[in-house]
């Protein structure tokens, strides 16, 4: 058993391309054992946003401060804390802060995620169609 | 994609024996299409707990609000908003509400849980030894 302040876990820069300033938590993974899926913890900076990618996973995402969006496809969706998300495989996604404070979400992936291909989207970086 | 507040989503009673005063809501699981794993939202009411037992699949949990203990075994931990839980498969544990609120909590599974046999451990329902 593992049981600590997910603040206490290092905090690391998300290095994928299309991706402007957004930090990653491994909470709960492979390293701890759990032979399923794992629990990551994301914080984007005011005006930081996510890659628009797609990948043959799901996520699983809650959202735990902050204020944001999420592109699903061409569409806009604004999203809030206390907001589930999921995201199918290879459904176009991307997440925004579009809040005056960080945007924090849980986002959990199946393990096998790591050996799958990303597929970014066109118009990564630019202001989503609304 | 599903986009919703958490709280929109139906909540029900525990019914495990067991359990007391504990209700779920499914946030996100096979009824969505999420292939691999499930989110689930506890609610233990002040005083109520959920079953001292043991399963041969794992937690991965986040502590939304209140504050509470883990059993892990003989052991007591205590838990708080912001604190994360991994429960190896097979480990006897049991949640306890031990604030004057309730504890809410993610409890994600993999989808594969419910066709698994869950054990339950003795002195269930007692004040666990710390």
């Amino acid at each position: 058993m593992k049981v600590m302040a997910y603040e206490k876990v290092e905090q690391q820069k998300v290095e994928m391309p299309g991706s402007h300033n957004c930090q990653v938590r491994w909470l709960i993974g492979p390293r701890d054992g759990a032979p399923n899926f794992a629990m990551r913890q994301f914080e984007v900076a005011v005006e930081g946003y996510t890659p628009k990618h797609s990948h043959p996973y799901e996520h699983e995402v809650f959202v735990l401060e902050g204020e944001g969006t999420i592109l699903e496809g061409d569409h806009v969706h604004p999203i809030h804390a206390g907001d589930i998300i999921y995201v199918a495989p290879d459904e176009v996604h991307q997440f925004r802060n579009v809040g005056k404070g960080p945007l924090k979400f849980l986002c959990l992936v199946p393990n096998d995620s790591m050996n799958k291909p990303v597929t970014q989207a066109p118009e990564c970086g630019v202001e989503p169609r609304s």
